[in-house]
């Protein structure tokens, strides 16, 4: 299989000919999605060759009964999965009684794209059939970014060189499962399956979680460009329903189905509303037509650009991989719902179950802050805010008490669902993150409001967390945080982490310092804030206590931060000096020798440095990259893009560039051989950060905005844009040029290369 | 229910009243054995209530798919698992078409016994049937200690009070399941059911592994007392075969049915002999006879407890203990076949697969050492040097080369089965315990030739993994062995834990000190072994190194050796502090909450100083016992008889005693709620070294003999008996006499109170 085929373009992903192999990897690279719903780019028509059906609904998930092998103490009862939906694309077709399905027919040409600037999914191909019918299809399909429950479909089919009888039977279909379950069940089950005219129901509902959905779907046809109303059969079966028509077609005859499917569900309906509301859907969109909802998708699209674009001249690669990310990131994640959000997959695949990871605070929210109107990132913190008192349940479960906090690791719903103990129970920085991504927030949109209103609340359960989870050592005469695993999770059950405990000192004092702004400028929240929470002063003087007295790893010699507690142990040998033969290391070494290696899978150190970087000067940045840098196998794709940034900031241009291209075409190049389940959405954001904070070293301290752009120099020019509170700013860098551009009415200020800059409306400043 | 329902008795495990809540319990007490072959206590006749049907057979596993979570590298893709057998004890049992089922019929009165001394096991009861017969029956079965493939049994029935139809069904039966199967499979296939006059058998064979096993049965009948024979009706099934037989009794009538089953298996047959064999075996025993066997069974355990017995007056709870371990014991392992270990469970459950562990080498080694001929010890050695290549294998799987060993965690046929990261890959002190067993052997029996003939290529090969599995560390300037966990298995992934390092750094010396000696002394296998194991100069040298810049993690202050770094960061609470509804903490306390505690599942240092109790002093000893004892939470059976031991050893008398009884009838009274899944085998050994070597004071250092009895104040005398090379001692102990006796001819020397004593045979000497 050729890794690579994907063919450049600006703005569309293409794939030229026919493999079988690449089927499931294509499936996952032409996904589509609107935020609401996604759908992998599985063929319409039946298709028995290697294939992964995916079709997601965000926020329906099912609760898989837990698989391990040794069962631990406080271990979730299940694992909370995306859920593989009802079919609502599928396509049977039959030419004289035999099947339409690329694996079995001779495929004589086979095109698809995906258009980037439009959001559509085009397929084109030729088949020959055993009889010698050959059969020109074309179809396009689209996930309506304005009509969040709408998917359409154009089907074409053209009778090259027979005259003879085609079956077309669109169908709706519950009778799906996911791949990965557990044990192997079924998750749906169908409630009704019912007709309305030319409108086909099936409503189903998940098993355990009682998610109810309605998938509809309505056809119209033309013949040769004029509409027609063929006769047709009902196929109601236990878990489906076809709609068979039989069409005569002469040679040279082209007949289209538009197929319009809706999908309406419980979390927005009452029950009984479901049908009536997919049936609203179905009339509204059969009465715009095919044609008026893909200008609607283009003019949707267009807006998402104009605030999110990112243009690179001179290299046609970067250009398509950059966009593709945006691009997918869009199709997981809009923010108008705060009960959703950023599955590691999106809506690709199966694996990670779909659920939310710290992913979403330490790389996404950046993205949607700086791409979208702030109530998106907002959306993604309130996500959290609700899931509080599972977060504190969770802690409880753990021995913890008094409301400390502790958010899951993996959840759809606020439980945790992980089951790894090294993990699960100890790789608590997560809870940092949740923290941290307030701040960011705050920092960039200057809306304190939020913490007034919400935040606090969790800031406060979250520093009780810390100070109960922290010990204090005689030994060492601090307080310590051990049997912890960091971001790099080549490390298990450590004491000590660096990452963990500077967290969770900056945690803590972060909530001192807002509790002291709270009580001057807001007294009323202020105490309505601790009257809710039964804070007391005894507590905030422990938070203080351990917060000033917390220990950091750090080695005199070397004047660096460890790791953690005996890092120094470990053979320190540069990943370079392993056999090509041994990586990634986590597919050739065994599980223990990774640990007790010195080698990192993702910056840890470093990542805090990166969070933390205006208390650091280029010299410690420098210091810490040089010794952790080489240690680093990036054997998540989450590493590259913080290496990227930092050494961007410490002028290492060319080691900012390679880190740059480990993940900037991650998925279209199928660095991984693993695309086929899934795309990695959430490091697309890290590749956006890459660009945006790494090149154009845009940073967000102290309420203010900085760029220091530097361009690689493979590059001719690039150019991206950010919201920054409602302000969309555009950042020119070429070779000769820096170019910012205030594409608003209002005037701004910010800081490029170290200066600063009041831009009024419409107005550049050039370097 | 209650849960110490067992009533005392010198020589018997007694239960009276029949309650279906301990049947699974009693099926696990009353379970018989003869190191070829175990049954659980599962009754004879149909029962309906909750039963853990078990019969296992020694060697004979399979390979059930592992079931994990989360995948790591290196994972075994099986875990070997002891069967559940083909049934020979079964009789289904109807009178006038009620079928005897004690979950459906109403018992009158019911009764069952152990008989140590002899072992056999009688149960006895009266059932009322709906009909208001009353039937009175009295089934006795043993497993022939003499006849390893041969298993009895005697059912009486009376008609009480009634006239009427017996179906009477003795059947064979391998349509049986593990009920621990992970993914719900049949472990068996049957090849072929057969019938050849009176005798009837199955020849059935495990899947995957290929095991083929012949169970056969032939039965007699009397009637008040005379031998007849009844018609039969054979029913054949597809997995099972029942002879049936329809006699009429008259109200008082006794019948007895005389059931001989033999079970033969292929890792000691062609296959074609398998069923020639078990024909055989029914047909010496049909000709011996049910009593003529019973008294051979007799003989044989009568044998056994003149050199194992263990005496306890004043105590009859201890008695009982005492003797029913050391029957268990002899249950599971006889030591004539090299191919068999010791399970956890021994044949009395399926938990832990039935598989090895490190208990053999750690607790079990003396126990057999000390109570049999010493080729029983010693094939448990040669167990271990015939699994040498798969040890090898399973190091090259981690990583290891040049022909270094890591014996598994786990094992059945030599490769490793379990599948947790923490214990598969890092609990790998047990690879210390292989090379102390030799030690502890050859010290105690003088046979150096195992050590020329195969015990130095097994310490070859471990010294091989300890030289690569420790690492320089420049920070320390010494060896250190990193990612480990230890005996105790409440710490995971730690670095440097003191047991493993110092069995390590002694495991490199013992090689390099019998290298030297086989020099000098057996020139001619040095050679052998030089060339066989390609050791170098070059290799010892750096053994030498590694050994003695061992690092041992050390406390200045507290003049104690440190479980492992860091150990001091932890909050160091008794465990005497913590609340009785938090004990266990496995059962109340999530993983983490225990991995970051100071709480010790089990011996860890002390299990150290334990191994190499003759190179501490009496004070260092009492230094560690009072820091580490009380952090201890024996939540492992095999913890109490170390501190129990130690204890004894530094005088503090009444913590001796204290730890003594966690064990002694840890599944006579089901302390820890879960005998219904097994016995505690390999404890068993624990409680016996509790008694031998904590109270009885033996050791065995320095090919010295050394005991330095002392008694609990609860008892009034002691008697334990061992094999010290052929020569039988008696130590008798009371409140006011100490008497050690040589009940052999020859001439004995050990130490007695330090000091040494020559003992002629037929001796006693009195203090």
């Amino acid at each position: 299989m050729n890794k690579a085929y994907i063919i450049p373009d600006e703005w569309a992903i293409i794939e030229e000919g026919f493999d079988p192999a690449r089927v499931p990897a294509s499936e996952s690279i032409f996904s589509i999605g609107n935020g609401y719903m996604g759908q992998r780019a599985n063929f319409e028509e039946d298709y028995s060759g290697k294939s992964l059906q995916g079709n997601y609904i965000g926020g329906i998930y099912y609760p898989d009964k837990t698989r391990v092998g040794w069962w631990k103490n406080g271990y979730p009862e299940y694992f909370a999965k995306v859920l593989n939906a009802p079919n609502w694309i599928g396509i049977h077709i039959k030419i004289e009684d035999e099947i339409l399905d690329l694996n079995r027919v001779d495929v004589l040409s086979f095109r698809q794209e995906l258009n980037m600037k439009e959001d559509w999914l085009k397929r084109s191909f030729r088949v020959k059939f055993n009889s010698g019918n050959i059969l020109d299809v074309e179809s396009q399909r689209f996930i309506s970014m304005k009509r969040k429950e709408l998917g359409v479909i154009k089907y074409r089919v053209k009778a090259e060189n027979f005259s003879g009888k085609i079956q077309i039977a669109p169908y709706i279909d519950a009778g799906i499962k996911n791949q990965d379950a557990n044990y192997d069940e079924f998750f749906w089950k169908i409630n009704d399956i019912e007709t309305e005219g030319d409108q086909a129901f099936i409503n189903s509902e998940t098993l355990k979680t009682g998610f109810k959905v309605c998938t509809a779907m309505q056809n119209v046809f033309t013949l040769n460009g004029i509409e027609f109303r063929p006769e047709k059969t009902i196929y109601k079966k236990e878990k489906s329903l076809d709609f068979q028509y039989n069409i005569n077609l002469s040679e040279g005859d082209e007949l289209i189905l538009y197929k319009y499917a809706a999908v309406t569900q419980s979390m927005n309906y009452d029950e009984k509303d479901l049908k009536p509301a997919a049936q609203k859907v179905l009339n509204e969109a059969v009465a715009t037509g095919y044609e008026s909802l893909l200008e609607e998708q283009k003019t949707a699209w267009q807006k998402i650009w104009e605030t999110a674009d990112i243009e690179i001249k001179g290299d046609i690669k970067a250009q398509q991989g950059i966009r593709f990310n945006i691009l997918q990131l869009n199709h997981t994640y809009t923010g108008e719902d705060a009960r959703l959000n950023i599955g590691p997959k999106g809506f690709t695949g199966e694996k990670y179950g779909g659920s939310t990871y710290w992913d979403t605070e330490a790389y996404c929210i950046p993205f949607y802050l700086s791409t979208k109107d702030k109530q998106v990132a907002k959306n993604l913190l309130v996500y959290r805010y609700n899931h509080l008192d599972k977060a504190i349940e969770n802690a409880e479960k753990l021995g913890f008490t008094n409301a400390a906090a502790l958010y899951p690791m993996v959840t759809m719903n606020g439980e945790e669902c992980h089951n790894e103990w090294e993990i699960t129970f100890e790789e608590i920085h997560r809870n940092g993150a949740m923290v941290y991504a307030i701040y960011n927030y705050v920092n960039y949109t200057g809306d304190y409001d939020y913490i007034v209103q919400k935040g606090m609340e969790v800031i406060i359960a979250i520093a009780r967390f810390w100070q109960q989870r922290a010990n204090f050592s005689s030994d060492k005469n601090k307080y310590v945080i051990l049997g912890v695993t960091g971001p790099n999770e080549y490390e298990n059950n450590v004491h000590n982490n660096f990452y963990t405990n500077y967290l969770a000192k900056w945690n803590l004092e972060y909530a001192l310092e807002n509790l002291e702004r709270l009580k001057q400028e807001f007294p009323v929240d202020y105490q309505r804030i601790i009257d809710k929470t039964n804070l007391t002063k005894k507590e905030t003087a422990q938070w203080q206590k351990v917060a000033s007295e917390m220990y950091l790893p750090y080695d005199d010699k070397r004047r660096i931060f460890l790791q953690q507690d005996g890092f120094l142990d470990k053979e320190i040998r540069p990943a370079s000096a392993l056999s090509p033969a041994e990586r990634p290391i986590n597919q050739h070494w065994s599980w223990d020798r990774i640990l007790r290696s010195c080698y990192i899978k993702q910056a840890d150190v470093l990542q805090g440095l990166y969070f933390f970087e205006n208390r650091f000067d280029k010299k410690d940045l420098t210091r810490h990259f040089d010794f952790y840098e080489p240690l680093t196998v990036h054997e998540s794709s989450l590493s590259p893009c913080v290496h990227s940034i930092l050494a961007s900031s410490i002028g290492k241009d060319d080691k900012a560039y390679e880190m740059y291209l480990r993940t900037a075409r991650l998925d279209l190049d199928d660095y991984n051989h693993e695309v086929d389940e899934g795309l990695h959405i959430t490091s697309m954001a890290g590749t956006w950060l890459s660009v945006v904070q790494g090149f154009g070293g845009m940073r967000n301290f102290d309420n203010k905005l900085i760029f220091n752009p530097k361009i690689p120099k493979q590059w001719q020019s690039y150019a991206f844009k950010i919201n920054y509170n409602g302000v969309i700013l555009k950042i020119y860098k070429s070779q000769t040029e820096t170019i910012i551009s205030n594409l608003s009415d209002e005037t701004v200020t910010f800081y490029l290369n170290d200066k600063e800059v009041r831009l009024n409306g419409h107005r550049n400043i050039q370097l």
